[in-house]
């Protein structure tokens, strides 16, 4: 798909995240309180005034007042198809000019990005992360469990997944508290309560459900396809310590619980379509309520940085693409309601580490420094294991088309030195 | 304490679940929609309608007329003990007579638990199952991974938990459909798609969270206890073939993710206040944070019947007590801060299924059966290894005091059939 030319000129610029083609959806407050917009080259549109001036007209009743999309998902893939085509319409250059011609209008509807506070776009109802790369799921094996039992024996019949914690997604920006848990240093025979020494970051890309399912109805992998809205990068910060001691035999709790970052800008499925591509062959045959009738992976390239404490100079440790991936969100979501699990407009789906091949391509710290055994060397020449307190680290991606690119921004967050031990007599 | 006499004749008999001294909480509906109420010998006093008439004073703004508790939890354990104690003035024997002495209202307020229908008494935010039970983690350890390795190493030194899924949480009486999922028979190569085969309750409570606590602010065990609201039995109905198959590395996913059952009434910590009783003596210390101040678990009998499709008699399969919990609920809560973990109101935690010594306490088939070796035999002489379509299983539990009880009414469901295997290439 060629590049579509707007009125707004920062959106023509091939390096811009967010040109005509992209148009992500997120929640911005500037002095007025938090509310729908989009996102145009450097600056928002503003959604809400636009549907209260009849300007972008949804449903009878107002959708775009509310601090998230979820009212507007629910409405379901047309309504998301005719607001794509009505911005569209609004922000190409010679199109319809009921924005671009009204001065008064456009001096109100439109807001610097610089100027704003981004929000959590949705509320977030239920959130589950999966495990869904090969390249992850086989580094990340051998070191808990060796190279012979690294991929577990389901792993090339089904997206393994669990459930997370919703409470605790947060937008790109929040800091990063690190957390206090239960760790047991390998030899010792009892567990002692202490900040997490082994810190790390998961490079993942979340799915945001526009639309769900009723209890007891499982659907295809192309019907799942239909309700998946948008994308963001989603960081699932991880305690490696804490999860070593706890995940056996009911999976990551308390390891995983304290923060997931999300990146502010929902890109959407209709943005990402040119970007399609296949999956890898599969190693042995997928059951068919798995298989996919089309390429359901996209083309992404990603990029993960870590800056340390009051360094201007970020060092990237990673560089990997959504393509890496074994199972589209499609299929994970597909197997999520495959027993009759009742899915919801809001629920975020983390698609797992996503891994590359190669030494510098791999989305986390555990992998990446071999288990702590080999630091990676900074920029600065510092050397780092695991996260320290005052790294940030900074993920962003895109899908890259002909002059322009569909891109989502970046999430990042900086940790923050653990709270003082509460006092447990309270 | 001893039994307070209401002036509602069929709270004052010994063997109702719900004297004056329980008053718990529910949500239902008649011709009107669904509405707060509470309990009281058969009948069902309308709170949303004693609010509307100013009889019961919460705060500024209405809280009792919505069709959940969540917004008066909120409000903290000051309003809930003052909310208590004005409905114990309202319906105790010579108390005020606002209600007893007006027949007016008392015939619009009063409505018989006969017609009325139930509701799930709060907005269920997030779930979390526990397997806090140190017998059923022995008996069901033992079948995954053999006596050598029956309780994890962790399992003594902290409630082990995993996120669950908080859409399919259902009222007492919903049909549970059996689910299809991904099967692999030992001995077999590939896994198949299939109906399981395998189905499974598990007799648990689930403790409802009143007050929340913000990300970051871990809780101490004693604070944790105050935010707990109440508790209602709960059914975590399970997939034993899908589960043995899919939950290594992360735990259980779609095995536990197609329903999970709770009781309608939420019978409150205050009531319980009276049947406080200790955990049994620690094999190994508890680190400090996990250390309780006073005694946590309740001394709550509990039983579970299984009645085959078409049949009147029950068989009672198990007999059990809230007693026989390792870890209380005060302590989850607090292990599920401790990283910081926001906990909201509305959140509900599953003890983990409640066995105790002897072979007739267990709380699940599995265990009843031995993985399905020693099938039961039922009172009209058909044998159960697991659950079959049709089968319906019903919970009770009460906590006795003199010439009284505490009670929670009943946690049921139907077994319905499979659906018909989807058409996947929709």
């Amino acid at each position: 798909m060629k590049r579509l030319t707007s009125w707004v000129e920062s959106a023509n610029n091939p390096d811009t995240d967010f040109p005509l083609n992209n148009l992500p959806y997120g929640v911005f407050s500037t002095d007025e309180g938090p509310r729908c917009g989009v996102a145009i080259g450097d600056l928002i549109v503003d959604l809400c005034l636009l549907e209260e001036e009849g300007v972008v007209l949804i449903s009878g009743e107002p959708v775009l007042d509310a601090p998230f999309f979820n009212e507007m998902m629910e409405l379901g893939p047309k309504v998301w198809a005719e607001l794509r085509a009505r911005l569209t319409d609004l922000l190409i250059l010679d199109g319809d000019d009921a924005l671009s011609g009204d001065p008064d209008l456009l001096a109100r509807a439109l807001i610097s990005q610089e100027d704003a506070t981004m929000h959590l776009p949705i509320v977030v109802t239920e959130f589950t992360d999966f495990y869904s790369n090969r390249h992850h799921a086989t580094n990340v094996g051998t070191m808990f469990r060796g190279a012979e039992n690294a991929l577990p024996p389901n792993w090339l019949h089904m997206p393994i997944g669990y459930n997370g914690r919703a409470s605790t997604v947060v937008i790109s920006e929040t800091e990063i508290r690190r957390p206090w848990g239960q760790l047991k240093p390998p030899g010792q025979d009892m567990p002692y309560f202490g900040p997490s020494k082994r810190l790390d970051m998961e490079l993942e890309l979340g799915t945001i459900l526009g639309t769900g399912v009723k209890m007891g109805q499982p659907v295809s992998v192309a019907e799942a396809d239909q309700m998946i809205f948008g994308y963001v990068l989603l960081n699932d910060w991880s305690a490696r310590d804490i999860q070593a001691w706890e995940y056996q035999p009911l999976g990551p709790f308390q390891s995983k619980a304290f923060a997931t970052s999300i990146s502010a800008w929902i890109v959407t499925a209709a943005a990402l379509e040119p970007f399609r591509t296949e999956a890898e062959a599969r190693e042995k045959p997928l059951l068919p309520y798995l298989c996919e009738t089309k390429p359901m992976l996209y083309d992404i390239s990603l990029e993960m940085d870590l800056t340390p404490d009051g360094d201007e100079q970020p060092t990237t440790i990673a560089r990997t693409n959504y393509k890496e991936m074994y199972y589209s969100a499609a299929q994970q979501l597909c197997h999520h309601t495959i027993g009759g699990c009742q899915m919801n407009t809001g629920d975020l789906l983390g698609s797992g580490t996503i891994s590359g091949p190669e030494p510098q391509s791999q989305g986390s710290m555990l992998e990446l420094s071999l288990g702590g055994k080999q630091p990676l060397t900074l920029t600065n020449g510092q050397q780092r294991a695991f996260l320290e307190d005052g790294d940030t680290v900074t993920m962003s991606g895109h899908a890259q088309g002909p002059n322009y690119r569909v891109g989502f921004g970046h999430c990042s967050g900086k940790i923050a030195a653990a709270i003082a031990q509460p006092d447990w007599s309270k």
